[in-house]
């Protein structure tokens, strides 16, 4: 089937799946789960094939280790699944209830956004946890991932959608995209999908932003920092600096860039970059900085540069005004640290600085959904409208506007006859 | 000076402005009231400058009145000022607040979106509703108003820009563009203008939201429906369609086509018809409609035709599928209304209407922020990402996630040796 057909029929499917209760959609998350389970021979046995195709192709160690997908990463996600169905329903919520005059009442209530359209790329987990996602929150899902995994995925998508329909679901509500074609193809559909998540490197996910007029929920870059204010405490600065630059280097929320107040420069660079050498990390540094602590030096292109490795730019600067500019220049809006044990300048740094997460004496890895307690994370937005940060369900539904009346017509209140109470109820 | 530097002054001062109180913020539309009375008369005769090019121009009748700017538009404005400074402030509310350890607390905090770019026509009045609104909400303004309003544009804005600096409102808040070169200029924008809000005619609205890779709040169409089901009271559905189509013809929420159950058709379409024709509505009906009332006939396009006038068109459908599935297609997603006395197809028809508003024996024409008691109207969004349907103060503030805590790591939790309490506070 073509993508524009596929995606049609999920469009169908979602406006079903929009008015499907908590009860169905959890019942269907169960089967999800047994049918895993039941029919993990078949899936395996489709990521043998996938596997041995990209070994072929001479994809190196990483690549091949998140293409497998063996009993314990199928019963991880199958946890993940059984988890979800405990997570409160996103779709149905009262958020704000007005009585416009009497008799006529005016609910705002949670639903469905409707299609969404996800690219991930070789995990083949992140197909179900998607999925899973989506329907937990009433959304019909559009999905393509990696080509690596095209065999595995086709045997998830198949063992989702069949056990689902089974409980009632409506049919179609979950597509499987094949090529790089088809992407570009559904990057047109506007009229179609109502949101795109894109998961992958960050020139994938600026492509997709600037290739679509769809609204697009996700982050191309992750350069987070760290600023270590004149009244820090160093032991505490040097744990949260080493925590959020090592802890996991090739994530989004690990720290790049690290900014010191020129006053406890002096005793704490060369302690840290003692910390940091040991854990082998490459220091690039300012001028400033390289008096300091003997580096190389670090380039204005450094400010800018996302190194998702064992790399850690220094940068000294004169006061907090001046770490607050750099970060809202050069930062992308993710995650940004301060630490310090002066109560004003830890409130002057939440208030000024325009990221989605700001943290106080704590390490970047924390912008995590299930850090946060989101309980799933849909993916983490730098954008500034509708989600931002660590987004869980929440992020996959918006709200429509329910008026119930006896045949009130505004005649009336233009004309004076009647006139509004807005009451909340 | 040209359009770049005028948005990076304001997205210098949006950092400032989103930091400010809502004591300075309602004090600056306090003071804003002040000027615009204390200083009516140069505004008045800017306008006069701008009616008197306009009338040389050959500007009709309407168009002159929404450019004329008087004594009483100006209080009527300045009035609208006031009534926002009683206005909760929509920024810095606590959203959820999360324990996520002893001593590590997550706060998620509303707060400004950062940079709005509003386009808007030749009413002058809308400059300072718009501006006040992005003020009370904390976010910088870039506004482009319609080219006949120039002089009237450029002295409200240099009023209320003065008046709030003297308060303490940080400078560059309020930018002024001038021209339609400008306003591609701003398209392009998008590391500095968050989110674009449009206001004109459909096509323009589509060249924006197509022209663009900044977030677009808007509506470009609105093609509403009035379904009238089988078990409508005949009486409650004339009041309702005629309100709908007829207490306001030239607005998004007036309705363009009927929807008639085969069932009620013949009792109730000779008296509409009636009710509409005396109304001077022109009818366009499918050919069942038309073997009941004698009338021209619908087209195909029929049915995707906004006509901003006074013109209906009617279809009779089978049952409730069938107008369910016609909106579905053929709706903007504005606002959809039923009448009907039959609960169960009225839970029905709202669960199952993918739009904005979805009404149940009321008119359309409710559909507006006013009239659903949101204070003030920020537009109508047929979005469905962020705001939908009549948006007040809260479409323009997104969220921020702050964490504080005391050198907390997240070693210590991959490691096990601490686990989260996720304990909401």
């Amino acid at each position: 089937m073509n993508t524009i057909d596929k995606v049609k029929l999920a469009k169908e499917a979602s406006i079903q799946l929009a008015a499907c209760g908590t009860e169905l959609k959890n019942r269907a998350l169960e089967a999800i789960a047994v049918a895993l389970r039941a029919e993990s021979a078949a899936i395996l046995a489709a990521n043998k094939t996938d596997l041995a195709a990209a070994e072929a192709a001479g994809l190196t160690g990483p690549l091949l280790k998140r293409l497998a997908f063996d009993e314990k990463k199928l019963e991880g996600v199958v946890e993940g699944v059984e988890s979800l169905v405990k997570l409160e329903d996103p779709v149905g919520k009262k958020l704000r209830c007005t009585e416009l005059d009497e008799g006529l009442v005016l609910t705002k209530v949670s639903c469905p956004i409707g299609v969404i359209g996800v690219i991930f790329e070789s995990r083949p987990d992140a197909l179900v946890q998607i999925s899973t996602l989506c329907l937990k929150s009433g959304n019909a899902a559009v999905l393509k991932g990696g080509s690596e995994a095209l065999n595995t995925n086709r045997e998830l998508a198949r063992v989702i959608a069949a056990a689902t329909e089974k409980t009632g679901i409506p049919a179609n509500w979950l597509q499987l995209l094949e090529t790089r074609a088809d992407v570009n193809e559904m990057l047109a559909l506007d009229d179609y999908i109502d949101l795109i998540i894109p998961r992958g490197s960050n020139a994938f996910v600026k492509y997709i932003m600037t290739h679509t007029n769809i609204a697009v929920m996700g982050h191309a870059e992750g350069l987070c920092h760290v600023y270590v204010d004149a009244a820090a405490d160093i032991e505490m600065a040097r744990k949260v600096v080493v925590d959020s630059k090592t802890q996991y280097v090739s994530v989004c929320n690990a720290a790049e860039t690290l900014l010191v107040h020129e006053k406890i420069a002096p005793s704490l660079l060369p302690l840290l970059a003692n910390d940091l050498r040991e854990k082998n990390v490459k220091l690039l540094g300012c001028e400033k900085t390289r008096a300091i602590v003997d580096m190389e030096p670090a380039t204005e292109a450094d400010w800018d540069t996302e190194y998702l490795d064992y790399i850690l730019s220094i940068k000294i600067v004169r006061d907090e005004d001046e770490a607050i500019a750099h970060i809202n220049k050069h930062g992308s809006g993710h995650t940004e640290v301060i630490v310090t044990t002066d109560d004003a300048a830890a409130e002057k740094f939440m208030s000024l600085v325009d990221a989605a997460d700001v943290f106080w004496n704590c390490s970047s890895r924390f912008a995590d959904g299930f850090r946060f307690g989101l309980g799933a994370e849909v993916g983490i937005s730098t954008n500034k409208i509708h989600a931002r940060g660590p987004v869980g369900l929440e992020g996959l539904v918006i709200y429509k506007w329910l008026l119930k009346g006896h045949g009130d017509i505004v005649a009336d209140y233009a004309e004076g006859r009647k006139h509004f109470t807005h009451r909340p109820l």
